[in-house]
């Protein structure tokens, strides 16, 4: 993006990474007025919002992804000219975002999500998760669709109930434009309060600082740096009123290969796992960023194929400068440090891509890698490093030197799992996500999803910011004492109006 | 409590606060090796812990709670000399702990509160809850039963899979200590790893922030002051590795008593009410300690009335000597507040009480409420203060103004409510449980109590420290993809092999 400042307003524009063309539009960044009246406008639309029937909450939710397809083509347009990213790539996950939508839709539809418990007493307490209030969603740098404007933070939180404030990432901001005019057309023609959605620009930290202090947040969503991430947390404990930050940090997604898998299929293993690290340029928070294995011949032959893999990766865009500039100099930092080899290096680009990525492969012993933490950072890009261990008490010693993670991926034959069961217990004891014989990139929107791991992977292990489960972030259980029936939410009511499955509990003991 | 030295080694004796008379037993402080070695035996326990069976460790649950009752007589001739708490109580309050104790053996068996989610892909992911690991409970001083070490916490963590290190309450260690050594008889009985459970006493706060701080502690459960709480969540952020800290740090629970209420039963409500203030010497952390309403004739029956029953409160010993003082210099700062009115004082014990409650009660208008923030404070004894507005408006106000609680409580009559529903609302977005003509104290153990309210009543509103789902703080939900069916938990193995409820989606998609 490129700054400008004219009478008294601060703008910018995007940047096309594949060109380093700037980009037609100019954004406003927000002033503390205009974050003052999103959040006051949420918070009126709160009151409104949350007696909304589940059914017209439905339709709301059905109908921004019925607007955003109706856009479809200049979104993914918009969305590969900001990003650098291939439009196929950007309709799959236009896709991604409307069937989320959707999901979300079905959920609220159905009703039973709220987990109504009823305890006929005396005394008589029924229990159901209500919203939380305004909810801020940060924007992410690699998912300009499915984690950004209409991503899953913002359609799980609108149908918990709760208004939304979108910092737009600023390397997108047209196209979050769209997807917030998108936003806006679903609520009028669904009659919704118009706070209900918001959008600000900025292409600095003063307009997310300022959404994180405000008094009427009541939690934050983001996906993005580890960096990022601790700065939301580090504001959030500092307010008066603490709020929580479900910040999804990214992570090394450590990838175990036994023996007798390497052994059987070292050069399959590696070809699936060459495609997982060079994936959209390896700018996944799933991307397999460090590989563990026994020092065998089979090893020698999966490096070799994986090396030549990485070696022949085209040459992509990076999606900013910034992250461009942080691949290089943290991968070439890796590269140089004690220990570590250098197995291969793609080609630089041919000439027209303007933030080029060169994909890396390097290799360490064990011994070495337990010795410096810094070779367990994230290199956000196509990168990957091999650890090499003597026996299995090194590698269960790099194991358990190892920080919390999104996925772990085991690469087995089924008979040999037994023997390194303790291994494994303890890699999975890192992880949201345990992936057997396949790659982690590609996190499935569905119920049974984890994403989500033990610190530093996210700030909270115990939610998840992909799948239905991720409404659950935005929510608290609230309980009702001889309430008078007709005053209770209709999921509590003693006909249970809305048909939805609730939890009656027979064991009860009096204080 | 009393200390003393000997032989480097630090020790303190119980004293009963209705008497002040040093009970027999010397509990020696915790050194950091006593630390370290009961958080090593945590880990090293939780390794098989993990892996128990349901029936096994529900029956492991069932004889904690027989273990107790065989030797219940001496439990709570112990808690009483340590508590003044009278017999009859403590006796109920060791029923409600080996219930609850039951009520989690019960969960665990029935087998379904894992919450797993299947999801046949391909890929194939699915999805439960499992344990954090070694989890630091902190005994409480007005439930030397119930929320101490055999309590609430330590039973929710236990069913959860969780290794417990209790950190003894100092004003009841003997209690503590026979409750331990319950716990260490179901250990060796049901042939549980002996690490699952410790306990550590400590009159200071040196053994707390060592457990805080030791790298092996997963979560952590305290029932106290707002100050304890917020110590705790401090030294938590300071960790590298964050942990959750679930503090329930007590409240005022506001009473709004509406108008049509007041005029039909003004003598009623204040009888209810007195008896709810000053139940227990008002040591309950859901003691009504606000009560806002409307000045109408009707409202000054209610307080002559209210003003009558607190004169007449018979003196009981508070816990301790800490919270008697507190409690004195408190009741009298507010009573000498700009604009506060002591209404009626108990009279002075009769001599016998070493630490004697004296009730009081004060009005204060709405004005002068709003204008002192410290007319907030949680006063905990036997104390209430009544908030007199002159309007609807300034009702709004002093709701508007309120910070979190565990409870709000509404005295109306159903027809009125309507008229009052902004209001209401208000004061039920303050709480974690909102009752309807009867008063807060008195927390059943049931699966629709929610006992945790917005900061600053808890660390975290979207969790319960009563009831089942207490369960879900010691635990994080976690996915396996493509796992070889053979090495999935038991609960999620596809022929269902524990007949447990789970939920297969049907509506994913693909990222």
């Amino acid at each position: 993006m490129q700054t400008s400042n004219s009478i008294g307003l601060h703008s910018f524009q995007a940047v096309n990474p594949a060109t380093g063309a700037l980009l037609d539009g100019s954004f406003i960044c927000a002033a503390s007025a205009d974050v003052e009246s999103a959040m006051q406008a949420a918070v009126a639309a709160f009151e409104s919002y949350r007696r909304v029937g589940k059914d017209k909450k439905a339709l709301f939710l059905r109908t921004i992804a019925q607007e955003i397809e109706s856009d479809g083509n200049a979104i993914t347009e918009r969305a590969s000219a900001e990003s650098g990213l291939p439009l196929t790539r950007l309709r799959n996950e236009l896709g991604r975002t409307t069937t989320q939508l959707r999901l979300f839709a079905d959920l609220v539809e159905e009703g039973s999500w709220v987990q109504p418990v009823t305890h006929t007493g005396p005394p008589d307490i029924r229990k159901m998760l209500v919203p939380l209030g305004p909810v801020v969603v940060f924007g992410a740098s690699n998912f300009p669709l499915a984690f950004s404007v209409a991503g899953g933070d913002t359609a799980s939180a609108l149908a918990a109930g709760c208004p939304v404030i979108v910092k737009a990432h600023p390397a997108h901001p047209g196209t979050g434009a769209l997807v917030a005019a998108a936003i806006q057309s679903a609520i009028e023609k669904c009659g919704m309060p118009a706070g209900v959605f918001s959008i600000l620009f900025d292409d600095g930290h003063t307009v997310g600082a300022a959404l994180m202090k405000h008094p009427a947040t009541k939690a934050v969503a983001f996906t993005g740096s580890l960096k990022g991430g601790l700065a939301l947390q580090k504001l959030a404990a500092e307010r008066a009123v603490p709020i929580p930050v479900f910040a999804e940090m990214g992570s090394i997604n450590p990838v175990l290969l036994l023996p007798a898998a390497l052994e059987k299929r070292a050069v399959e293993i590696a070809t699936q796992l060459a495609g997982s690290i060079t994936l959209g340029g390896g700018q996944f928070c799933t991307k397999p960023g460090l590989i563990l294995a026994l020092r065998t011949p089979a090893l020698q032959t999966f490096t070799t194929t994986l090396a030549n893999s990485i070696r022949e990766t085209a040459s992509v865009p990076m999606l900013t400068a910034g992250i461009h500039q942080h691949y290089h100099q943290l991968s070439t930092q890796m590269t140089s440090a004690d220990g570590v080899t250098l197995l291969a290096e793609s080609a630089p680009a041919s000439g027209t891509d303007h933030f080029p990525t060169r994909a890396r492969l390097t290799q360490v012993s064990a011994r070495d890698f337990l010795s410096n933490p810094h070779l367990q950072e994230e290199v956000f890009g196509p990168y990957a490093m091999v650890v090499v261990a003597e026996d299995l008490r090194e590698l269960q010693l790099a194991a358990a030197a190892l920080a919390g993670q999104l996925t772990v991926t085991v690469m087995g034959e089924p008979d040999e799992l037994p023997a390194h069961e303790h291994l494994i217990q303890q890699l999975a004891d890192l992880a949201g996500r345990i992936v057997f014989n396949g790659v982690p990139t590609g996190v499935e929107v569905c119920a049974a999803m984890q994403h989500g791991g033990p610190f530093p992977a996210s700030t909270d292990s115990r939610f998840t910011s992909v799948g239905q489960g991720a409404v659950a972030r935005f929510v608290r259980p609230q309980a009702w004492q001889n309430w008078p029936d007709e005053l209770l939410p209709d999921e509590l009511k003693s006909s249970n109006p809305l048909n939805i499955i609730r939890i009656t509990d027979l064991t009860c003991a009096r204080k």
